[in-house]
């Protein structure tokens, strides 16, 4: 069973444990050469958590890599000088197993999502790919949120999805029954207000697909789910209210504004991955900070580490 | 001229000292009898800032104040046993001008609006009503925010009133020129992402319109808005990346989600009046926390007091 990770730093130690037990996770970096992406990499690579292979432009690279001070024996550099041609390298590093997640550099994310979404040559799994977020608030315990970055619009049969990944991301984060919140802006369901129609129909949804250990229950507004004063002035039934462990947000919109807001105006750390195929994809934001960048490369490794060692464990 | 309003402490000044030059406005309380909603209004009372007529069960109200101490002699109270009474007797009291701005206690918002926004009686402008949220985060200048709790879903036409409401309330605050962005989850336009070419529609139409002194850009990401740095690693040309005084959400499920999460996640200090009738309506959640009750009660006031300074300044 996976011990309950708690905070950042728990979870950057639990995942440096592991890399003791099962032997390193690698790294893939697609597009290698931007200076913040190389700086993240090393410092989670100095922390011993991963090895790496930067794929990209090997002049760059070196050059970025001597200026920041990177010793080049760190990694292993692969040459490409296009931007397709790295990601489907990177791709191909993940299904012959010489990798075991990726991370976008300096590429628009189509192209690296292409690559990876690829019917032939990808990284494919039944299950769609969607971002999860995971949050510190000062005052709160872990929260997930999804989806921040990859579904513009997603219907209610793709929320089920989007669920099913941040239910199973909380699972491996040691969440044995995660309780979500379907959030909009308000708790009761009116027909003014079609976000709040949706989240019935998830719930309904939700009931008859019966997802493996976790609790669904909305529309909750924001401080419904992670209030317990809110939620009880407003008298609100169910597990969830006051204490949820998992916000799925209607869109893009909200999530994007929600993920940003808090990184620039609040103190919750926050890190997270694009989840759904056979690896997590670490996909940085130019504007992240180092504390995003270091802790999403350790959730994506945390993630791989936890697979690595269910699977040891069913030998 | 207004002076430029630079935090929540000199809102309170500013209104404290206006409350001296111009005598005290009135706030009229509709179903007062709920000991938040009393405690907030004499804090503000005792303050200096305001005179409160109360509107709503008298026995109830009066037996809330004793038990919370507040002096029955510090307010007039009104008597009605009935929601949409009560709500009838605050607006006849601003159109007679005996009380200057409103204040929802215990109602639904609904009760209250029909009066407000009856055609024969009510406090109608040619404006529509929107609620403008002023927020103080930690780092960032005083910014506005709207709407996150009256238009639902606002199309461009409408937002173009949202923003003429938000400028309002940003040149009361003496903000000259306001940068307003639209916000959404990207900067660019892009068909995949409806809410960017709203953005870009409302653009259009704001270049038509030239609503006086502002300016208004997007689509723009909220760290692009806010953040200097964003902006910069971005490339975003304009004068609002950055540097925005008022964020303009898609709708009510951004808004409302953006609000909370502040509230609850973040130091950043928030506010909050419905503008666009002749009357600003402080309309508290029942989950709002002192400083929310407290604030909001002086930024009406501040409203109605700059309002009134300037008709005294065209005498």
């Amino acid at each position: 069973m996976e011990k309950e990770i708690r905070s950042f730093e728990e979870l950057e130690e639990e995942a440096l444990k592991l890399s003791g037990e099962c032997g390193k996770v690698v790294l893939a970096v697609i597009c290698a050469e931007e200076s913040e992406t190389l700086k993240a990499i090393h410092s989670v690579k100095k922390r011993g958590i991963i090895d790496g292979i930067l794929i990209g432009n090997k002049e760059k690279i070196e050059d970025i890599c001597k200026k920041e001070g990177i010793p080049l024996s760190d990694f292993e550099i692969m040459d490409s000088s296009d931007e397709v041609d790295a990601s489907r390298k990177g791709v191909k590093l993940v299904r012959e197993e010489k990798a075991d997640f990726l991370m976008k550099g300096l590429l628009p994310t189509s192209v690296l999502m292409k690559a990876v979404l690829d019917k032939e040559n990808g990284l494919r799994t039944e299950r769609i790919m969607s971002h999860v977020a995971v949050l510190k608030p000062p005052d709160y315990k872990l929260l997930l949120m999804s989806d921040s970055g990859i579904n513009v619009k997603p219907d209610p049969e793709r929320k089920i999805e989007i669920i099913k990944n941040a239910v199973e991301v909380a699972h491996i984060l040691g969440k044995k029954k995660p309780k979500v919140a379907l959030l909009t802006a308000l708790d009761k369901v009116t027909e003014k207000m079609p976000a709040t129609i949706e989240a019935a129909k998830v719930v309904e949804l939700w009931k008859k697909e019966k997802i493996k250990d976790a609790i669904v229950e909305g529309p909750l507004a924001f401080d419904d789910a992670i209030s317990k004063h809110a939620a009880s002035v407003k008298n609100l039934e169910g597990e969830v209210p006051g204490d949820a462990d998992i916000l799925i947000v209607d869109d893009v919109e909200v999530g994007n504004a929600l993920y940003k807001a808090l990184v620039y105006f609040s103190p919750t750390r926050i890190c997270g991955v694009v989840y759904g195929a056979k690896a997590p994809v670490v996909l940085g934001s130019r504007s992240d900070n180092e504390d995003i960048r270091f802790y999403s490369i350790v959730l994506g490794a945390y993630i791989m580490y936890s697979k690595r060692r269910n699977s040891y464990d069913r030998d």
